[in-house]
């Protein structure tokens, strides 16, 4: 079993999976620690041409996602996994952060994420949903890049999944994610730039402090 | 000439071009108003395994993108459009807003976008960038999704990409994007749950009432 399970209900799917396939994703899934799993919404859809969508009652633009396709994706999952949690991206939601990254993180379990396209959802989608988040303040054609956003957060900070010794689930409660301090490598000296000569002084306390000086809030 | 150009400089360029190969990217691509190139990073590596990154002076875990490929790669680029700005997503940057995707998509222009992997990059590689941005208070494995979230929410704000006679940038001027409120779309009853009568109705300002009433501002 892996520790954390991500089924992913889209349109897009051949967009989203080669993210998923490269990197960290992949050796997290590699190494047995996540799953990665899509849904092809279409399969859900209504009537010959396989639809998802509708206008909204009372007008405007756009077409909303419709409830009978969304339902019986999630269904489909759920009736396998009574156990998965059901989360939409969208702009009323709780705005995604390290936090709620490191919770997921720590829970683990079984999680779709469904992402609608274009304009949006009919709300009564919502009554089958367990987290509405939203990634920022601004808005994208779908939720499949937030998809991929909340996945890579999460996944990258169970342990094992970034190796070595130090797991990102305990270095972002230190000092290691949420402070961003200037950081050199070699050379020494690129095109007149040179390297803090603190930092070749191997004398660690005066290190740590000269960070600490430098040191900018994440935004 | 496209309005607007973006040119994602990257290691992992198979894991985002699909996303722009489908819906609203590749229909703003079809119609020549925007236009995605990639530039491979490993290609700029140096020695024989085309190395990118080097271990932090004054120590720290990971690993950090080295001036020489990072330079020689924007450099590849400005030498064909000097014009071209370099943007980074990084934690302490300016927070992605949706009055920052209206301000490119009404500029236009070319756009490099740096995606650091995995732990940073090299602080001399900022003395190259126009543009420090932070898509919101959480870590990822890299650069990759931030640089696709900027290249959405910018180029379906251009005229004509999200077709018919009004454009996203207008819409989200005036209450189409910012404000969220509930939308309902066929059938009027799913199991039991009916689309609110006031939208049925046809009455365009008691409509408009509803919907002001039941706006939730986005998070």
């Amino acid at each position: 079993m892996p520790k954390i399970k991500f089924t992913i209900i889209t349109l897009f799917q051949d967009a989203l999976r080669p993210y998923l396939d490269v990197s960290m994703m992949w050796k997290a899934k590699d190494k047995g620690i996540a799953e990665f799993d899509f849904v092809d919404l279409r399969e859900f859809g209504l009537g010959p041409h396989k639809s998802v969508d509708d206008t909204p009652y009372g007008g405007g633009d756009g077409m909303l996602l419709r409830c009978e396709p969304v339902f019986a994706a999630i269904e489909s999952v759920k009736s396998k996994d009574p156990s998965a949690k059901v989360i939409i991206p969208t702009p009323a939601g709780d705005t995604w952060s390290q936090p709620m990254a490191e919770n997921f993180a720590t829970k683990g379990g079984h999680y779709i994420i469904l992402c609608p396209h274009y304009e949006g959802y009919d709300e009564r989608i919502l009554s089958i949903v367990d987290y509405k988040i939203s990634l920022g303040k601004y808005v994208l054609t779908g939720g499949e890049l937030p998809a991929l956003i909340m996945v890579d957060s999460i996944v990258r900070l169970i342990p094992g999944v970034l190796g070595g010794e130090t797991s990102a689930l305990v270095e972002s409660f230190s000092d290691g994610d949420n402070i961003e301090y200037p950081q050199y490598t070699k050379p020494y000296d690129f095109r007149g730039m040179t390297v803090p000569d603190i930092l070749l002084s191997g004398n660690h306390s005066e290190i740590k402090k000269w960070r600490s000086e430098h040191s900018q809030k994440s935004a």
